[in-house]
C-alpha cells in the first residue's frame, strides 16, 4: 500500500479569530474544536493512517509546544509507534514554498526523489477524516503518476473567502482530472459563476513526488532550489544550523500556490482527485467556528435577548449580558475582548493590524 | 438665612448600569463621573451649602461604605466642620416614602416642625452644583409658605424616562408656582406634548417643613405616620432597633410621589421651583453616563472601526475591538460583560432580571 510523507506547515497566527487565537498561542495550537485536541494534533491523528512520516514545520516560538503536544499522542498511544515524527524550525516566516520546500528536500535526501510528499494546513478542520484519506490514496496515485497533485473540494457555497480550482474531464490517473487554472479569491459574481461551472474549492492541499517538486522549483524558482539544496547537503553536518540560517535571509516568502500550483497547472501538470462531504472547513473566522463548536447553551450567566445568532465566547466564570445586536460576536479571553457581528467576521484582522500599528505588541 | 436639612436616600442598584453598578456596590457608591468623588459624595457636597444639616438613609449592606465615604469628605474637610452629618440605616428597603419619612420624623424631633426637610437622589449628577443651591434657597421660601415644594427641571428632550410636573402660572412664593399635576413617565407622543406645554421634567427633588409632611402623611397614609411616629418617639430608648424592625415589617412600601405629591397637588398644596442649565442627569442609562464621562480616546488598545458613537468601558489593561456594530455599549468589569447598543441602553434592565430568575445572584 502506497504512503504519504505527510508536511504540516504550523505558521500564521489565525488573526481573524483574535483574541482566541494570538501570535504566542496560534490557532493550530488550541482546541478550537472543543474536542479535547489542538488542531494540529487533530491533522496527525488524521493523516497518520496515509503516513509513512509526518513532518511538521514550525517557528521557534511554537517549537517547544508542537513537540509538546505530538509527544502527548505518542505518549497516549494515538500515533503508532513506528510511524517517525519529525519536527523542523524555520529560523522566520518564509510562507508556504519555503516551508514546505524545506521538508521535501529533507525527505527526498532520506526517502528519496519518487517518495510522495503531501502538504496539510495545520488548522484547519475535517469532521470525516476517512473522506481525506480516501483522497490522499487517490493522490499518490495521480502524484506517481508525475502529477502535482492537489485535493479540490466540492463548494459548499459560491464562498469569496476561497481560491478555486478548475478542473476538466481528463482523467490523468484513476480519480484524478487534469487542471486547466488556478484562480485567486473571486468577487461573490465570480465565485457563483465559478460553482456553477464546477470548478472547487483550493484547500492548499498538494501531494506529489518530492522529485517533482524539486524539479519544478529548480526551473520555476532556481534560487529558492539552490539554497533548499544546500540545506538538505548541510543537514547532517556541524555547520547545519549556521548554513540554515544564513540561506534562509535570502530566501523569497512565496506560497506554494502562486511558486508552483499556478505556473505547473499552465504547463499541464497538476491534478485534482474531488473530495467532497468530509466536513471540512479552515475556520477562517468566528462564524466558521461557531459551525463547529458553538457556545455552551447551558450556561445560566450567559443572557442573550433580541439577538438571534450570537456567537459567545468568554470565560467559563463570567456573566454576559447581550441585548439588541443580532449575529453578534463576543469573544473574551480576559486580556482582551472582541465584538463585532457576522457580517463583519472576517474583518477582525483588520482591528488586530491597527492593534499592531499602535504598538500594542502585547495583545497581539 | 434659611437653611435646608438634607435628606439623601440611598439605596437602589441602578440596575440599567448593569454590571458597573451591583447590589454590592450600587450607583451611588460608585465614582461615575471619573470625578475621584462618588455621586453620594458629590450629593453631599453640592448639599452642604444650603443646609443645616445632612442625613442619608441607606440599608444594612451599604451603612459602612456610606460612612466611609462621608468621613472623608469631612476628613478632607470638604464639608463644614459644624455641619452635622447623619447615617441611618433601614431594616429593608421600603421605597422611598419611608425612607424619607423616616428620616422626616426623626429630624421634626429634633429641630421642630417647621424645619425644613429636602430630599434628594444619592444618584444624580448635576454639572452645576450652583443652580441647584439656588432653586433650594427658593423652595425654602414655598416650603415655609405651607407648599410640599418640587425643583421641576426645564426638560432638554421629550424624554419618555421621567414623570412629568404640570405647572401653573400661579406664583405662591416668590419664584414658585403651584403645581397642578404629575403624570407618570409618558408616550413619545404624550411626552412631545408635555415639553410644548411647559411641562417640567420630575426629578424626585421635595422640600417642604417637616410638619407639613407630617400633616399630609397623618391625612393620606395613617398607618405610615402611627408607624413612622412611633420609631420616632422611640428612638432614644433602649428599644429601639426592636420597635424599628417591628413597625418597618408592616410599613407601605410607596414612593413618595405616590403617597405625598400627586394627592396633594390635586389638594392644592404643591408648588414647583423651575431649574434650568444646571447640568443635571439621572445617569438612568449608559447614554446618559457617557455624555458625563466618556471613555478614554487615548487608549490604544481600544480599536474602533465602523462603529460610531460607540461606548466602552473596560479595565484598562485589556485590549478591545470593536467591528461593525455602530452605537455599540461594551461594559466589561472583569466578571461580568454587557453588550449592548445605545437604543437598547434602557433594556439593560432586562437582562439582570434574567440573572436574578437564572439564580446567578453573585452576578447581580
Amino acid at each position: 500500500m502506497e504512503k504519504l510523507h505527510a508536511i504540516i506547515p504550523a505558521g500564521g497566527a489565525g488573526s481573524r479569530l483574535w483574541p482566541l487565537s494570538r501570535q504566542s498561542r496560534p490557532k493550530f495550537l488550541l482546541d478550537l474544536e472543543t474536542s479535547g485536541k489542538s488542531l494540529l494534533q487533530k491533522t496527525a491523528l488524521r493523516l497518520a493512517p496515509v503516513s509513512a512520516s509526518i513532518t511538521v514545520v514550525t517557528g521557534h516560538k511554537h517549537v517547544v509546544e508542537v513537540q509538546k503536544q505530538l509527544q502527548a499522542l505518542v505518549d497516549l498511544k494515538k500515533l503508532p509507534e513506528n510511524l517517525p515524527v519529525a519536527v523542523i524550525t524555520e529560523p522566520a516566516a518564509r510562507d508556504s514554498m519555503a516551508a514546505i520546500g524545506l521538508a521535501t528536500y529533507l525527505l527526498a535526501k532520506k526517502y528519496g526523489d519518487d517518495a510522495v510528499v503531501g502538504s496539510f494546513a495545520a488548522d484547519h478542520s475535517i469532521l470525516r477524516p476517512a473522506v481525506l484519506q480516501n483522497a490522499v490514496r487517490v493522490a499518490i496515485g495521480a502524484a506517481d503518476a508525475g502529477y502535482v497533485t492537489t485535493i479540490g473540494l466540492t463548494p459548499e457555497s459560491p464562498s469569496t473567502a476561497f481560491g478555486y480550482i478548475q478542473p476538466t474531464d481528463e482523467e490523468i490517473a484513476e480519480g484524478a482530472f487534469l487542471v486547466k487554472r488556478f484562480v485567486e479569491k473571486p468577487s461573490v459574481t465570480a465565485a457563483a459563476k465559478y460553482v456553477k461551472a464546477g470548478y472547487l474549492w483550493n484547500a492548499g492541499m498538494f501531494v506529489m513526488q518530492s522529485g517533482v517538486l524539486k524539479k519544478h522549483l529548480a526551473q520555476l524558482r532556481p534560487d529558492m532550489d539552490k539554497a533548499l539544496s544546500h540545506i538538505a547537503d548541510s543537514w547532517s553536518l556541524l555547520e547545519r544550523q549556521e548554513i540554515l540560517n544564513r540561506e534562509w535571509k535570502s530566501i523569497e516568502p512565496i506560497a506554494i500556490d502562486h511558486a508552483i500550483a499556478e505556473p505547473v497547472a499552465s504547463q499541464g501538470g497538476v491534478a485534482t482527485v474531488i473530495m467532497s462531504e468530509s466536513g471540512w472547513t479552515d475556520l477562517g473566522d468566528f462564524e466558521a467556528l461557531d459551525a463547529v463548536a458553538g457556545d455552551d447553551p447551558s450556561n445560566l450567566a450567559h443572557v442573550v435577548i433580541d439577538s438571534k445568532a450570537a456567537i459567545i465566547r468568554v470565560p467559563s466564570d463570567k456573566a454576559v449580558v447581550v441585548i439588541g445586536v443580532p449575529d453578534a460576536i463576543v469573544v473574551d479571553t480576559g486580556d482582551a475582548l472582541l465584538v463585532t457581528t457576522r457580517e463583519n467576521a472576517q474583518r477582525v484582522k483588520e482591528g488586530v493590524d491597527v492593534l499592531k500599528v499602535d504598538g500594542q505588541e502585547r495583545f497581539l
